[in-house]
Order: C-alpha cells, then structure tokens, then sequence
C-alpha cells in the first residue's frame, strides 16, 4: 500500500512524486515510455535544442553587420539531432535520480485505474491511499479526408527524422505550428502555414501575434483558410471561398491535443469534452483521485503541470494550497521570441474590464539595438485602471522566454504600476522594457 | 528662471531632465560633451555592442556540436566597431528627441556651479529654483611608477581602438577588468590579469567569482599580486612577495573611478573621501541643491543613477521617495555572464545575519543543458531564516544578465521563499533556476 500512486511521468507526475518524496510519503510512478513524458522526450526539450541550433546557424549567416563574417556554414540535421538526444537523454537520467533521491518507486509499464481505485500493470496490482492521474495529452488528428497519408506526421514524427524535407506545410498556427515553422524554415527548408482563424497565435495579443507573423518572413502563411482534404503529399484548402492546394514533402498536423483518457475509461471519472473535471485542489469526482496536467484541459503547459502536482501533493498532505491560472507565462520559442503572461488587452476589452495600457518598442532599448538593430520588438503591459495592479505582460523579441518568469512573479504578487516604477533594472538589460513600458502607462 | 537645472547629462541627468520635464517643469540640461554621458558613449553600452559581436564570433567558431558547422570565421575589429558607433549613435538621438519631448532645455557646454547656486557656462549664467548635480566619474590612474606610459589605456581609450592588439594587460579585476578581459580574449587577443585582491569581482559570492574566473581559459590571472610600477610596454608587479613582469602592447588600467568635482569646487558643497555627501533623497548640505549617480560614490551604475534621478526630482516636485540600495542588481556581460541582487552568503555571514541558502547547478536546467552542455553555472539564493523573505539572488551563467532584473523585483517587493515556490516560471526557460534553487532551501 502506497501513501500515493501516480499515473504518468510526464512533468505533472515526476514533480509531483518528488515532492511527495521529499515529504517523506511512500510513493509510487507509473511510466508506459520513459520518464519526462511528451515534454521531455518528444516535445519541449527536443523542440528548444533543435530551435536553438537553428539559431546559432542563423547567426552564422548573418553576423557580418556584427562584425563577424563566416564562411561555409552549414546545418547538420545529423548533428543538431545527435545533440537534441544528448539533451533528452541527459534530462531522463536527472528525473531518474531525482527519484531515487526522493525515494520514489517507478514503474515502467501501462498502468490502468479501476473502479475500486487499484491501480493493474499487467499482471501487477497497486493500491495507495490517494491517486494522481497525469496521463497527459497526445496530437489530435482532425478527421481531414486523406489525413492517413504517409506524409503527414505529428510533432513528435518530426523530431525524429534524418534528412530535412525540401518543403514542410504545417497545418495550424498555434504554438507548435509556429515553432516547427520557425525551426525549418531557419534551415532552408520551404515553410507554408495554413491556419483557419484570421490570425496565428490565438492566446497572443492581436498586434503582436501580427508581428511574429510579419518577421518570420521566410515562411508562407495562409490565413482563414480550412483544410478540406489530403491527397498524399498534397493539401487542398479553402481561402476566401476559393480551393487551393499546395504541395510539400511533409505535413504537420498540429491543430490540438486531447487528454489521454483510456487508462482510466471504466473507473467512473468524470469527464467534460474529453477531459478530466478538476477543482482548485485538483480533485476529480472519485474520492482520493486527483488529476494534474494536459489530462485535465486546464493549462495545457509543462510547467502548469508541474504547479499542479505540487498543489495536489500539498492537498493530500493537508497543506493548505490552491492552483491558480491568472500568472501562468507562455513563451513562443521561434525568431522571435515571443512571450506573455496575465491578461491581453484584447481579452480586457472584450470583458469590458477597465485597464491602463503602456508599450515600449525594444529598438528604443539599448541593448536590444546593440544585438538585433531595428528588428521589431514590443513590450505591453495591461495595469488595473482603478488599483495599478498589473495584471499582463507581453513581449516579443530578443530573449523574452527568459523575461517572462519575472514577469509571472510581478503578476503572481500582485505588484502595482507605481511599485514597478521604483524597481531597478541593470542597465543596458533588455528586462528595462518591462519598467520602461509600464512608465509608458498614462 | 528654470524649475530645474541639471548639470550633466548621462543617465543619472537626462532620467531626471525627462522626468521633471514630463511633470511640466522648466528644465534645463547642461552638457560637456554628449548626452548620455559616459555608460553610453564611452561605458556599458558600447563595451555590451563590442561583447555581444565577440560572443557571435565565439558561437561561430564553437557550434559544432549543435549541428553549425562552419569553414572559417573572422572577426573585424572595424566592423564590430562601425556597429557600435551605429548603436551609440542612434541611442545618443534617442536621448535627444526625449528631451525635446519633455521641452527640456539642453545647453551644451561646460558648466560651473557656483556658491550662490547659479551655474555658469562660459559667458552665460542660469538659473533654477533646484539644481541636480550629476557630474558623474572618471577613471582613477593610481600613482604607479611609468603609468603616464603611451602604452597605458583606460577602458575610454581601449574603445577607441582601430587594430586589435596581439596582447593585452588589464590591471584590476573588477566588472571593468573582466569585461574588457572577456571581450578581448574573445577575439583572440592574449590577456592577463593583475588583480590586488585573491579573487576577482569583489562585490560577488566567492563562490562564484572564481567560477567566472576558471571558466574564462583563455585569460591567465595572477591574484593577489599589487602593480608596482610600468615600463614602456612592460608591468611590474610582486605575487607572492616576489618581482615578476609582463609585456604587452596594451596595458588597460581599471583599478576604480573617481567623482567628478572639479565643477563645483567652489560652491561648498560638502565632499566625503572625494564624493558628495547625499541623503536618501539626494539632498546635499546646500538648500535645494541635490546630487545623483557615480559622483555621490554611493553605487556607481547607470540604473542606480536613473533611480537617484527620479528620487531627487520627486523630491523637488513634494511627492515622498527615498533612495533605498538593497534591490539593486549588477550584472557582468562575460562570457559566462554574471549577474546578482541583494545580500551574499559571505556578507551574510561576515554580517553574523542568520540565512539560508539554496543552491541550483544550471546544467540541470534542460534549456541551460540544451544551449550550453555541462559548462559551468549557478543559482544561489540567500533568504532570511526567520521570515524567509528573499534578500539576495546570485547568478552565473546563461543570460544572468536578463534575469537578475526579475529578481531585482522580487527583492524590492520582499517575496519570501513560501511565495517564490508558488510562481510559475515557463518550462523550459533558464529563469526556472530561481525557482529551482528557492526549491533547495532548507
């Protein structure tokens, strides 16, 4: 008998269990692959190493206005995926002794919940006193006419291959779409997106999802258009009224996730188009069974599954905690970068919420000028007009993924316009343009 | 009559100017040389301009392993210099067109404060209600032997430079020393270091000022080692009670700054060990007559005199301020970068202040390991252990340097450990190293 048994060793399950761990509960982790889940083995991590290679070739060909010029640089796929191996492999030890450290027990194989809260691994029966379950998500495939064809592939295909396609379509331009897009067509490859809502990136602020679109300026992009149908290496699609069609030696489907739901069907969970029902304690229906990550719909992101973990684990260890969404940061890890966290100021007008706004171009910023010239670039920051609380940060351009995190603090806390004033930011920082924008406010 | 005026237009001086213009003050600005002062047209902004090229270099010449292959790469000197006049240039009329948006006045040329509070510049005499003094520093040459040397540069000069030397001697191992260190050892120059202290960076964790040093293999240090005096093109210096000497074509002399006074040495201004004397609100002996920045000596950096400058001018406008120093972040643009906020664990301990401390190895950070393999990088973190309230957050490694401005926020606001552990930080971004090493506290 276990104190807890988790389901799943994606980021959700592997924090969760160290922390429990760490608090001396005997717990349990059940993996059917390997520890990290999606993230760390198909998804983010993979994802960033091959975007960050990308990056260093892209500032082999163009550094010379810097002051370096480079002869004969070339992209290996080759190497850049034997690193990208290195990196996962690397990771999955780190998770694999931080539970040995934490006095974790893990299980490889597919585990399924029952009705009666057991927890069957083949032949293996395992009970604990609480359950988490972080099975996580996988790619949704859209029910397209011809999306069976040998040239269309997920996320996690792509991250597998050995020689770059000449041309890659990606149907869908959310973040995944995006990464990929930025990724290949960094590399030379022949980047289309085709997207069905009138612009990329639905969770950004409108005016700076435009721009990432506008800088990625060596991939196509098709907008309001609907995929009709696939015919091999072909897509047919609708814009304006109008069919169309492209061909390219790779499809990327990525349109959605949905919640792995199968390892627990007959167990009596209750589920709401397609995933599980949590509260703010991550508790499901069924007493005793919690539910934390991409299972659940909430936040669709590693690191909101790791803040999910801890809040059950405090939970069942009757600490008092509560899972908030209103700090959650997102970052776009393409060129550029892009960034946000709280509320957009399209989402405030659209709540009729009453909010100050301040934005700052990063070409006025000095080091952002020294490093990427007049490249466009843009904090926003949305304040309560009433309190001063900030309530948004939203970035793009230079290293915004790691300006995000402070940001998510300043949200989390609560911290109000006239606080951000008397904060000092080094100077020459790119972080400036956070105190610079919200001087802007007024 | 002006409401304002201010003598000295860098950082500390065109924040104020601006400030005070925007809140509908008659301002003037008075200025020697060119707006900006020195950060900009002869410190941090262009050395970050000239280590930002030498890092793309450095990426050019080291990115094999990520899948950048490249047949060879040069870095010219006139070039990376062209940008950085580029970019100087361009935030120089950035600093212009705000003062012209604010209807500051600006009168170049040097001015004199006088003992009745007017401020001569040549034939011409103003006037304000308050005056700002921020007159900033200059480079200290120590009474060593030879020094007036035509080989004897200060950080000014070595950015003025058209051919690369194939040495270089950098006497004094502050953030100076080490930039200009990194920068040229970068670009294939030979660079020694003559440091007075055992270690360099005085102002950081122990800990980690060596690591900064063990990691930049290209430049050899001698410590503990006091300059005894300078001949032609060769330094003298004793190291362990015994005589050595170095030639070189350069010898970079950064050994501290000195205020400038030379302009107010008349108007009975009250000076303590060469800097003005200054309250928390930047007041100093003499009614209405304020200092900010380097000359007040009190913490020279840009970002602390931007901070000055709004304390003092909200002082002269009545609304309540106060300078504090307790959240104000440095950051070292090296390779690896450094960055830090707040109390050490070695001033902690020197201090007999009860702490704890946690600690995080960035290489367990997936993005760190992702861009940067196993090289060296920490996180230290330093709360009190009574309240757990963050009072100093360390870095080296990665992009230190952008993110000790989210810590900065988190000092100054006083988060406490408990609260840290519940903001989310994006995975996987490099900024999770804080979280993760408030995680090892305890």
């Amino acid at each position: 008998m276990y104190d807890i048994v988790i389901l799943g060793g994606g980021p959700g399950g592997y924090v969760a269990a160290e922390r429990a761990g760490h608090m001396g509960k005997k717990v349990l982790l059940i993996e059917k692959e390997r520890l990290g889940g999606v993230c760390l083995n198909h998804g983010c991590v993979p994802t960033k190493s091959l975007l960050n290679s990308a990056k260093l070739y892209s500032h082999a060909l163009d550094s010379e206005n810097y002051g370096v010029t480079v002869k004969g640089a070339e992209f290996s796929l080759e190497k850049a995926m034997k690193w990208k191996r290195n990196v996962v492999d690397t990771m999955v030890g780190g998770i694999d002794f931080l539970m040995k450290e934490n006095n974790v027990d893990v299980v490889m194989g597919e585990g399924s919940v029952h009705a009666d809260g057991s927890i069957s691994v083949g032949n293996e029966v395992y009970r604990g006193t609480s359950v988490i379950i972080a099975t996580g998500s996988s790619p949704f495939l859209p029910p397209i006419p011809g999306i069976e064809s040998s040239r269309v592939m997920t996320s996690r295909d792509l991250l597998q291959i050995e020689k770059l396609p000449g041309s890659l379509t990606v149907i869908g331009g959310g973040v995944i779409g995006m990464e990929f897009a930025s990724l290949f067509s960094s590399v030379g490859v022949q980047v289309t997106v085709i997207e069905m809502l009138e612009e990329i990136l639905p969770m950004m602020d409108k005016r700076m999802a435009r721009t990432v679109r506008t800088e990625m300026k060596a991939v196509n992009f098709h907008l309001g258009s609907r995929v009709t149908r696939i015919e091999d290496d072909r897509v047919f699609f609708e814009e304006n009224g109008k069919e169309q069609s492209l061909q390219s030696d790779f499809i990327l489907v990525a349109v959605g996730r949905r919640a792995n739901t199968e390892s627990f069907k007959d167990a009596g969970i209750a589920i709401d188009r397609g995933f599980v029902v949590v509260d703010d304690q991550m508790r499901t229906n069924l007493p005793n069974v919690y539910a934390i990550g991409d299972v659940t719909g909430k936040s669709m992101l590693a690191h909101s599954a790791y803040r999910m973990g801890e809040v059950a684990v405090n939970t069942i260890a009757g600490k008092k905690d509560r899972m908030r969404y209103s700090a959650i940061p997102w970052a776009l890890y393409t060129t550029p970068e892009a960034a946000g966290c709280g509320l957009t100021e399209d989402a405030a007008k659209k709540e009729g919420q009453s909010i100050k706004v301040g934005s700052y171009q990063m070409k006025n910023n000095s080091r952002f000028y020294a490093e990427h010239g007049k490249a466009a670039g843009l904090c926003k920051v949305v304040a309560d007009a009433d309190t001063g609380v900030i309530l948004g940060i939203h970035l793009v351009g230079g290293v915004s993924s790691e300006l995000i995190g402070g940001a998510a603090a300043i949200i989390e806390a609560e911290l109000r316009v006239q606080e951000i004033k008397e904060v000092i930011y080094p100077h020459p920082s790119l972080s400036e343009v956070i105190r610079d924008a919200v001087w802007q406010i007024d």
